[in-house]
């Protein structure tokens, strides 16, 4: 691997560390334009890891504080991990897409969910999307607890007639289902069949002595216009984005304060709890193409990838209220963000920016993390720019 | 209840009358401006009544000629009061969502509408939106002409899969399947259910002497601008909203000039025909509320309210070519036009700017009526403004 | 009829040729508005006929080379003659549109697309927009090569979860359906049912002699801002859009290229090989209408056209990511780019510009042609104005 080393700019913390492969100089420049951006606030900090082919191609990071084994919340990213472990139940027969999730979990099967499956499911269709009275405290980072509250729930919607993202409440949905037919949850399997073997820097758990490496996500800073922009279209605690956002109940979540505290590093909740370094996040992704060094084979058949990978929910998400496009747990981000991608793509972005996934077209894992949070929330915008660079390179 | 004298304005003729409740001094700014709005053209008024936790907390008109009392055309947010009638006849027992509407109506049955439940048609999605060559003058005013010959239309969309604004005829429809099991019409049904025993100044059939109190609704008076933009995307008389619009055949529809005629006030046809003030309408959402003085009980229990505000259809209407948002009958106005409000919100609006809701999570009711029809048809724009204000004050 | 004469202009590459009867002077107008276009590039050349109520209204051409019977390739306009065909057959109940694909054709029946219908093929919601590995030179200028593939292809989305476009392969599906059931191609019946009996030139198959008529098509030659529109939302050649236009495999199509090669000319994918003018697009929507000369009648009864012309797919295309409608086969233009067409029309446009369609209501055929391919392809945006002038003077 011919590599070139990574420039230091004149200002210290916004200096680019790592390396990139021959060819992909561009997509050092735009990482480096990431860190250089006066409007992200203090302390901002990022890392970017992606594989092509098998090749690490590029290992890059900086801002203050940060080094490339620094781990951060990465919100909804945690959700391509629980979801790997769903895939590979399903692989292994262990779990049928096709049956009802109540005849695994009966208290699921009421207020009409009795016929909903496990495929509608992890395609965000079911509509149990919160609680009518909000979750507290203690329930938001405690999936079995949220599972026992949305098994009783009404769905929001008439189910089969739209879906919407279950963005606090996915993996523990179908974790309850892991846990109802294996005995053991989403995050203990995840150590099992993908942390510890590929010895990856992702954890659903924090484990003793991470701590030293954590970082907390920044706040968002947004700008003047990007605040006039968010007052000109306030929606309600109440709205279906409230009730999904925790905002409805008596103990309203903050998200950045619970992602960083030490309950949810601690418990995981397999839709937003997990922690990461870009290394850790392209690793995983590189581990179910099984392009890595001395790789056994994929972590997933081709099948299985397809499966997975193949568009179940498309259209106007009722949570978010704008387009988007859903596999089987994991975004369809061919479909939707990042059309230079291969179709089938699956992955996930984080609330305050991260990204990953695998293009088994393209052979291209991807790893992004950054520190602030980064407005709107989810994707973070320059990703745009990042994943284009990537695909140009890697197509050359 | 603390209330605060509105203020006169100089010009008398944009005075706003009424009271608002302390802490709804801004809900009161937003009205005032409607009527101050040089654009609205003569004799332009309106009327907001807004119940919050079962507190009047807004009672507002103004404008030449109005008073609280008095009674315009509502459009379609008589839709609201006709499928209330629907919800409490399904509350009853009397009718049940997913049987198929040919099973209560044999002659429905044909073009592949055979297996088309209760539900479906309620949520918009039946595709018989008008009559291929059209409603004669006398048929758009008679619901069961109406529904004659709407029994014996092909679909103009494939039944489940899309979903488009039945403007004239939902309440034909549904109004049919409540005459063939009860031998009664929903106006009858409404009237003794719903308006008289809570007194209601809002009609599906004007009342002997009401005539004093009636005031037509004034034509839309577009600006320069205004009109430009709907010369720039002209529609057909025979597209699909010409058709939802009976602007498809021998005798077009006038819909103000109908509204206003004593024919139309008189038989109500149940998807556009009622006339009411914003009292009235506010009055009717506060009894399904059951947060009204004196009530016996909210008219919906929470489950029925949850089946009626559940989305059924939401995307684009093939109608309109915007999105929308519907549950049983009802629009879904927290999911589309209001975020602000609680998800499961039920109401309607009406063509020349009328709008009404009962918000269960936030228990607001509200009622908003216009004189003049309101660019460019539909919910007028002014409620986003006074919605939110109300919110906001009830929120605090 | 009344003709008037078309007025050259002074150029004489721009002159308009042929004639508009009485009262249809501002199409004439907005045709010569196209050929003065000095945005489009050298040897632009275009043609237009329309019948209305079965008189020829609008028969012009101009341009370099250009005459009324040169023929140019109509791209997707294809679709429409070759789904004629399957809507003949539906009406002579030798298809059944509700039977499954695989019941036809055993070997579609794989990867889950075992209960589609021919229905759904027809809606484009079949999944199967191209194949993993692309399609070589060879297959994709030969449907049955094309549909052998397909039939093995997994769909690249949830059947029933979606529908796109199958841009290069909705006729070799519908063909092979086609084949199996008669033991005839979809081109030889066209040609037997309705292009020899009515005369047109529009040919599924060049045939012998018409070469010198045979005008190529025109590459596009995109404006600076055109060319940054399109740099600045790049798509991958794995992407959904990239598999369905052939982009993905070892040998990525040229669209234009291809359709101007006589390979393509002589085997006539049904999709997209036909060659006509406008003369022969609108000729054969009049025989759909039956409102020609010496009419035999109507080759598709109403109740047929009603069938085809049914909205049955409608939303957000998955492939081009963008707005559309289908009804069986055939696009529905009144619910996506021509609102002022009525309701239940069929027609199909092509990707260099071409559009042709009956609209059974207005009672007009109308087709157009044209030799440089436009900006941005598909149909293009002078119909826009062209088809508002033919209605206004057809409703005059």
């Amino acid at each position: 691997m011919s590599e070139t080393e990574s420039k230091e700019t004149a200002a210290a913390d916004t200096a680019v560390h790592g390396t990139v492969a021959t060819g992909y100089e561009d997509v050092r420049e735009e990482f480096a334009a990431v860190l250089a951006n006066p409007d992200e606030g203090p302390d901002h900090a990022a890392q970017l890891t992606v594989h092509v082919r098998g090749e690490k191609v590029v290992d890059l990071w900086g801002g203050p504080h940060i080094g490339p084994d620094s781990l951060t919340p990465v919100y909804s990213s945690t959700k391509g991990a629980a979801h790997l472990v769903v895939a590979l139940l399903v692989q292994d027969g262990v779990l049928d897409l096709d049956r009802a999730v109540a005849s695994y979990w009966p208290e699921f099967g009421v207020h009409g969910k009795d016929r909903l499956t496990l495929r509608d499911l992890l395609a965000h269709r079911a509509g149990v999307v919160g609680a009518d009275t909000g979750f507290s405290a203690e329930e938001v980072v405690d999936d079995r607890l949220m599972a026992e509250r949305l098994a009783a729930q009404r769905p929001y919607w008439r189910p089969g007639t739209a879906f919407g993202y279950h963005a606090y409440v996915i993996g523990a949905l179908t974790g309850e289902v892991v846990r109802r037919v294996t005995g053991r949850t989403i995050q203990e399997w995840y150590e099992e069949r993908v942390r510890a073997p590929f010895g990856l820097d992702f954890y659903l758990g924090e484990p003793d002595g991470a701590t030293s490496r954590f970082l907390e996500t920044l706040p968002m800073t947004p700008t003047p216009a990007q605040q006039a922009e968010q007052a000109a279209n306030p929606s309600g605690a109440h709205s279906l984005g409230g009730i999904a956002f925790n905002l409805n109940g008596k103990e309203p979540t903050d998200l950045v304060a619970t992602a960083n505290s030490a309950a949810s590093r601690k418990a995981s909740p397999a839709s937003y709890g997990g922690i990461a370094s870009a290394r850790g996040l392209a690793g995983m992704y590189l581990a179910v193409l099984g392009d890595g060094p001395g790789s056994a084979g994929p972590l997933l058949t081709p099948d299985t990838l397809a499966e997975f990978g193949q568009v179940h929910s498309e259209g106007i998400d009722l949570v978010g209220g704008q387009r988007s496009a859903f596999g089987l747990g994991f975004q369809a981000f061919s479909e939707e963000k990042y059309p230079v991608l291969g179709h089938g793509s699956i992955g996930h972005s984080g609330a305050a920016g991260s990204v990953a996934f695998a293009d088994p077209r393209n052979r291209i894992a991807y790893g992004y993390n950054r520190r602030r949070f980064a407005y709107p929330g989810g994707a973070a915008p320059e990703n745009v720019h990042l994943v284009r660079a990537v695909v140009r390179a890697a197509s050359a």
